[in-house]
């Protein structure tokens, strides 16, 4: 009989190869993104196929399901470490996904995802929410039929699984509802409390060029690694890594210095994570985040906790002032801190406050949940959104390119993934009210531009996990309790408290 | 029995995704010399071996084989158009070059070869041509292996083949040696003609991004589609294509806009053969060069025949001034043609004159079959190279880093590449003067800008025709006659003969 060492090294070189394979199309995703001629697009449509056909094919080898099947055995299990038992684990999961669904129902959804992305970009430019209609139609028809196959009790589940392992509506409805009871009263209060300070307005403008060399300074200050990683320009910002070749966007608005800027520390916030998992798990599952809800945790962390914070304020005011000394030059560290957290209803969710901005997310999860579970018929979906932003926001979208065509998502096929937006940012408060336990004067250090025991912090407890722990289990691991919404309101809360 | 038809139609599917493949590799191989953080060499040198492992796996496929079998027998030939006959003929020769090599060579071969670069990057730079001497010799054992395997009956032919196909020694030996004959003392009178003319000085700095912003429009002068090409910076100018995304790099000097501009021409030059091949070949040996000679005449021809030519700098010049109004001021268009003109025997290859430049290949070439087919000893070669620069060029190298070490060719494995060099010159020249039978105008078109009728003629009599003829064939077919060393003779006396 095979040792378990045997076996292991087996299964271990296909998941290297499955995860090199990802990341190949990882960098042709990236170059689609940032460097390609318009004219590339036809050839990198079949890269990308091709290489996703090969993805599926090793991942749905029967002899790989055949060497997790021998790993998880108990008589090889228990010689397996923690870390490779993880490895089976995940890797398990991934294959156990993969082969419920038929090849031929995962090419049709990839087929129907580009198409209706076509009829997307078309139907938002023109406001004509019925030309996309028949294609999110097809859409849902196609996830319910996916999320059958995959055979949860819930279909919904089936979905948000794919994003947020392991988390389920019955979990997150109670959670998000108590959040949204608490928020949509906050936001009028919150607004009040930003009425108090004259709007500021910049005289001139920020050339690019400085924009990027500040932001660079900024990405190096809390860690992130130029040497294996880069910072560009995309339509919108993104990251993504090729096994620590770690890559993130930006945009740049020559008005507003201040936009680009939290747009780096957001996607640095994601880069960071991916430049913190272990050298020694490359190409396995041991260095892939957590959930998408960790890794927005972590994105958020720093846009928002750090980057929206007064301390980082006082620390950068004067570093900013001297790339852009005319234009900043009677402008304040209180009043930057209050710039950037300006509170304001509206429409677009990427625009959206820290407060506004769950609201926005909510919205959609209620709505994800009536398409896949309760048959909500697509043609009644403006009438809904715009219900739910009345009651939520106060404020009706005066068309629907302002309304249910804004996001991508749904057009792409991507049904399930916007819970993980809200489930970042309490993630995200909840490790900051932990951190303060455990680096007491964080807020000193922010305000000196100490960021290495922040970032150290992080590493510790959430980068070198890998997926070690599901996402639940590592906020409770770390924090000592399941995640709460309250750190995040109480943090909202102090914060509008001081605007005073 | 499978209709014709639905034979080919198997065959371009495996093609097609061969070639996409191949493809899948040139952006990370791009990406590698162009964008790349240093830190992720690791990574991508897992990805290219993970596909160049496929790639070999889809080439040497026996189904493919049978494929290509039945293809090439005559009820089922008879049934093919002539284009799906030279697709059918080039893959039955890859087939069959690829599975003549056992796999565990073909891997040793591209791992020694990543060793020994390393280890000559080393040597280079220590001067020290015994470090690396033990690789070379590893290197030169390895490549009479394959060419063994490959079972020509000159095992330097076999090597020739793979970049030259169906170009033997016992063809090009005799060419070469009347080309050099000519051309060694051709040196002197061209240096003499030289000589009297004052030697160009620019007064101040060429700033890099007004280099790049002339070399644009001149790409686009030329007829180069910059929507589905880029133009950026690498540390060797190249040229790659991933099915008509076209991608061309330079490198910058501050002092001297003529070397980028000449760098981007002859890579343009490339570039122009790569996105003239006709869309309905994509991905097939039909959009593929004729052989790296040819591809070497296009770049060699705009380089430069057109670049290096009295009446392009007669129409470039105004344009230049306008870019570099101070430093051009009181230069002439005579004075930038004799300044890109000058003949001085040099130790390094890339920066020869069109003058000594073949005389560097021939060295190489002659060389290359010493150490193939006669055994010479590594540790005789710098010798050899020092007596043959003496002989040709009239100079000795001082050290190896100027003699045997300069190039990379042969320590990275590439033996057999330096005659198609040489080739592209003498094609480059050979096309023209067909091209001026038939434009007897090229040259005033030139003075006036206009390129795209000489873009024409190199379309639809070389780029459009792909693999359809072998190198030698379409030279015969172009032209009228075989490919003869005294239109690129004649070429050179031409031109400095008028330097009066």
């Amino acid at each position: 009989m095979a040792t378990t060492k045997k076996i292991y090294d087996q299964f271990l070189e296909r998941t290297h190869e499955l995860f090199t394979l990802q990341s190949i199309g990882a960098v042709l995703h990236w170059d689609k993104e940032t460097f390609m001629p318009k004219k590339g697009i036809e050839t990198r449509a079949s890269q990308l196929q091709l290489l996703s056909g090969l993805s599926h094919d090793y991942l749905t080898n029967p002899k790989l399901g055949e060497l997790i099947e021998q790993l998880s055995e108990p008589q090889h299990a228990k010689n397996l470490s923690d870390t490779e038992q993880v490895n089976v684990r995940e890797m398990k999961r991934a294959y156990e996904r993969s082969i419920k669904i038929p090849k031929k129902l995962s090419q049709e959804i990839s087929h129907i995802n580009t198409m209706a992305t076509e009829a997307w970009i078309e139907a938002r430019k023109n406001d004509r929410f019925q030309d996309v209609a028949p294609w999110l139609e097809k859409i849902v028809a196609l996830n319910r039929q996916y999320a059958k196959c995959l055979g949860f009790k819930n279909d919904y589940d089936a979905l948000l699984d794919g994003y947020e392992p392991q988390a389920t509506t019955a979990e997150l409805k109670p959670l998000f509802e108590k959040l949204r009871k608490e928020l949509v009263p906050l936001v009028p209060w919150a607004m009040e409390k930003c009425e108090k300070f004259k709007p500021l307005r910049f005289a001139t403008k920020f050339p690019i060029e400085k924009q990027t060399t500040l932001e660079k300074i900024l990405l190096e200050k809390i860690g992130f690694d130029l040497d294996c990683g880069r910072l560009d320009i995309s339509t919108h910002p993104f990251c993504t890594s090729f096994s620590g070749d770690v890559r993130i966007t930006t945009r740049y608005q020559e008005e507003n210095f201040c936009k680009s800027l939290l747009s780096v520390f957001h996607e640095g916030g994601h880069g960071l994570y991916e430049q913190g998992f272990l050298p020694q798990h490359k190409n396995t599952p041991m260095a892939e985040a957590a959930s998408f809800g960790v890794h927005e945790s972590q994105s958020r962390f720093w846009e928002n906790i750090i980057g929206r914070s007064r301390p980082f304020w006082k620390y950068f005011t004067p570093i900013a002032k001297k790339y852009f000394p005319e234009v900043l030059a009677h402008v304040t560290d209180d009043q930057l801190f209050h710039y950037v957290n300006q509170v304001r209803p509206g429409f677009i969710r990427v625009d959206a406050d820290e407060v506004t901005y769950n609201l926005h997310i909510l919205l959609r999860f209620e709505i994800e949940q009536e398409l896949i579970n309760n048959g909500l018929k697509i043609a009644d979906l403006p009438e809904i959104w715009n219900s739910k932003m009345k009651a939520y926001l106060g404020i009706t979208p005066p068309n629907n390119k302002l309304g249910v065509l804004q996001d991508i998502h749904w057009y792409s096929g991507g049904i399930g993934y916007f819970a993980t937006y809200t489930l970042g940012n309490l993630y995200s408060a909840q490790w900051y009210q932990q951190m303060h336990k455990e680096l007491p004067d964080v807020e000193k250090q922010i305000a000196q531009g100490e960021f290495l025991n922040i970032l150290g912090w992080l590493r510790k407890n959430i980068h070198s996990k890998g997926q070690y722990y599901p996402a639940a289990k590592l906020c409770e691991t770390v924090t000592k309790e399941p995640l709460n919404e309250k750190h995040f309101l109480n943090y909202l809360k102090n914060k509008y408290e001081t605007f005073n």
